[in-house]
């Protein structure tokens, strides 16, 4: 029995082989755990919703043709259900519900795993995670501007720099106005901003037919993207992100105008800048949207964001930013006599308590094959009782101490926090 | 629209209503962070599958019965699929892939999300995360008492002692001995198994007529469990667990036996000592179960547990032992005049640069506003500039300084530094 095409297996490093849908528990919890600090450090705080919702959640935004791309299905309870494809629906259900009870603006951040049908293709899965954040009931650009910060310093803690990537910043509103001088037929303005949506991947020639039935030239609409000229509102998230330092991650670029319906405003999308990989994460403004999925209860303006997992460990594997895993235990204990093995479960039990990460032999095992394994575990230190004292050995440096038993976790402990002080210094 | 009934939604605290499928993100992320931390201080590496997997994976082992109660499917491909109900089947195909690029024992943990289409009842929800440990490729008794005090920790992690719950130690084998001594018919073992399983909470008089059904008397069978006689295994585990200092948490109890088929040695379920809850979690020994799941490719001796996110939170409001959320604000920065937004920008971005928690407003705000934001979000110090300094406060002592903006980030790390060393000492 193997795993379902298009999902992914997730197993502690060293991961034994490398097919492409076994990935590294590791590398995945370090991108989560970038995720999170990054929100966390610009005050957004964490929320959940169900993989699993009504399929009318999905359908009432983006309409039927969307069920093609769904895991979706009828329950035991005959409800129409799909695993959730996106998580901005969630969100939206989720502050209809209970925005009453939050101060605004509303600064969330989600980390769902979201799944797709989609045609199998080398790279395309069908599920990935996904960070999702979110700025509910601010109007101000300043939001905007915070959330293309947020952006920056995700990328930029995972190691990529200005000369990695780039937030390419347009707005959905200057390409609305463009479509509005020059059609009337607005019920085809979604269709014409995933023409050029597309344009960077599509023949040129594909695109042309299509812009030509709507009523528009492929040329004009190149030379409208060349000029760029950036809105106020643009001009000021730009400044705005020039007050923080950040100037030099962003550009405007008309190129970028998100195909979803529902975008309302600025929108952008981050790239890596050899141009090899599909989009690194893209967002905007949806004003209108948690109106729509509340059926006219609540309405908040609202902006967010979403990162996949896939591509950004893609990247960060092809710009070598992936660290050295398997350094996580701190000691282990060596058991060279059996009569000490009682003993030594005690001290075990002693310096998991105070939260190192300890390993041992669990049955008899030569001293230089429990040493072995120490080293391939990447244990900082070992300890072995003897004669009522324990011996810490510290790897890398040799050092040995023998210490009283309980005093090993103080030790370990202080050590490790006068290192942090002296990287503060 | 509304989530899906027995689904639950995660907010961060404080969760404004108290409706039985809201639960709080804070408390879940709390969990988590007992869960991992101590997984980890045990030695046990991470790893997660897909939560949807091939039918057959939970068929193989559990027979065709089990599907009533799972979500499953037949996708666009024209596989049988279905949402994982338990992880262990993952683990096994796991193993059975990948076991050769590991050193034995294996020991992994995972929290992943399960799925089972219940009956809907009060408390009992459609899915739940779920902390799954397991040994793999050790038949030594070591590693049964191992899993049994990492239970143990990960409750005393989180707060319980051991006058909150109970580890419950049994013997699948002493029961297995008792079965086949009175019966020959090895097929109605697991039946047996389950109406042992449910005694405590079945009706006397239907556990009798079962029981009769299958040739054996209830008044013996609860003599059986009265008795109680450990067997040798059993002590081993004991007195193992005693040497840690931890034999104040366990007893034997033969009114445990663990209603699936697969277990082969000791078993064991955590209990609330008032008794008041379902199992806090349960597991055991399953020698022949990635055998079975790999189709005879591999044959690795195995024991885990699993333990749920939904009766542990339960448990811990009921014993108030839920801490106070939302105090994970480090700084709020005070904008009081406009003309200070672009400098304050570049200061908030120097604090989160250093992972510090910072939030402001991102719009003009009168100062004393501010100010209650700050103490609304449980921010540690506030910061304004004022005339090219920085002046930091200190919110629950009151304490000010003056320090040129720079110093900000350092002056809040080295006390958060020293404050952990003297805690230390």
């Amino acid at each position: 029995m193997d795993r379902l095409p298009g999902f992914r297996d997730f197993l502690p490093e060293p991961v034994p082989t490398s097919k492409e849908d076994l990935w590294s528990m590791d590398l995945r919890n370090h991108i989560f755990d970038a995720w999170r600090q990054v929100a966390e450090s610009y005050g957004f705080r964490e929320y959940d919703g169900p993989p699993l919702e009504a399929l009318e959640l999905y359908t009432v935004k983006s309409g039927d043709e969307i069920v093609e791309q769904l895991f979706n299905f009828t329950d035991k309870g005959n409800r129409e259900v799909a695993l959730r494809p996106e998580m901005t629906p969630t969100l939206a259900r989720l502050i209809a519900a209970n925005e009453r009870g939050y101060k605004k603006p509303i600064k969330w951040f989600s980390m769902p795993q979201l799944f797709r049908y989609e045609r199998q293709s080398k790279g395309r899965k069908r599920e990935h995670f996904q960070l999702n954040c979110d700025i509910v009931g601010e109007t101000d650009r300043a939001a905007d501007a915070e959330m293309v910060a947020l952006i920056i310093d995700v990328l930029r803690a995972l190691g990529l720099t200005s000369e990695d990537f780039v937030v390419r910043l347009s707005s959905r509103d200057a390409w609305q106005k463009y479509f509005e001088e020059r059609s009337s037929d607005s019920e085809k303005a979604t269709d014409f901003y995933q023409i050029v949506d597309k344009l960077e991947r599509e023949d040129p020639e594909v695109s042309d037919k299509k812009l030509k039935e709507l009523g528009f030239e492929l040329a004009a609409v190149q030379d409208f993207i060349k000029q760029g000229n950036p809105t106020d509102e643009l001009k000021i998230i730009i400044d705005n992100l020039t007050a923080r330092g950040l100037g030099d991650f962003v550009k405007i670029d008309y190129g970028v105008i998100r195909g979803l319906a529902y975008y309302t405003g600025p929108v952008f999308e981050a790239f890596d800048k050899k141009g090899a990989f599909r989009a690194i994460c893209g967002g905007g403004r949806y004003d209108h949207l948690v109106n729509l999925v509340s059926g006219g209860k609540v309405d908040l303006p609202a902006l967010g964001f979403g990162m996949g997992d896939v591509v950004l460990a893609e990247l960060l594997k092809a710009r070598d930013l992936v660290p050295e895993f398997g350094d996580d235990l701190d000691v282990f204990v060596l058991i060279e006599e059996e009569s000490e093995r009682p003993a030594s479960l005690g001290l075990i039990q002693q310096l998991r308590e105070r939260s190192l990460n300890v390993d041992y032999s669990l049955t008899p095992m030569k001293g230089n094959k429990q040493f072995k394994r120490a080293q391939e575990l990447g244990a900082e230190y070992t300890v072995r009782l003897d004669r009522g004292l324990a011996v810490l050995k510290h790897l890398s440096s040799r050092e040995e101490l023998r210490l009283a038993p309980e005093e090993i976790a103080d030790h370990i402990i202080e050590r490790a926090l006068s290192q942090a002080e002296a990287e503060q210094n």
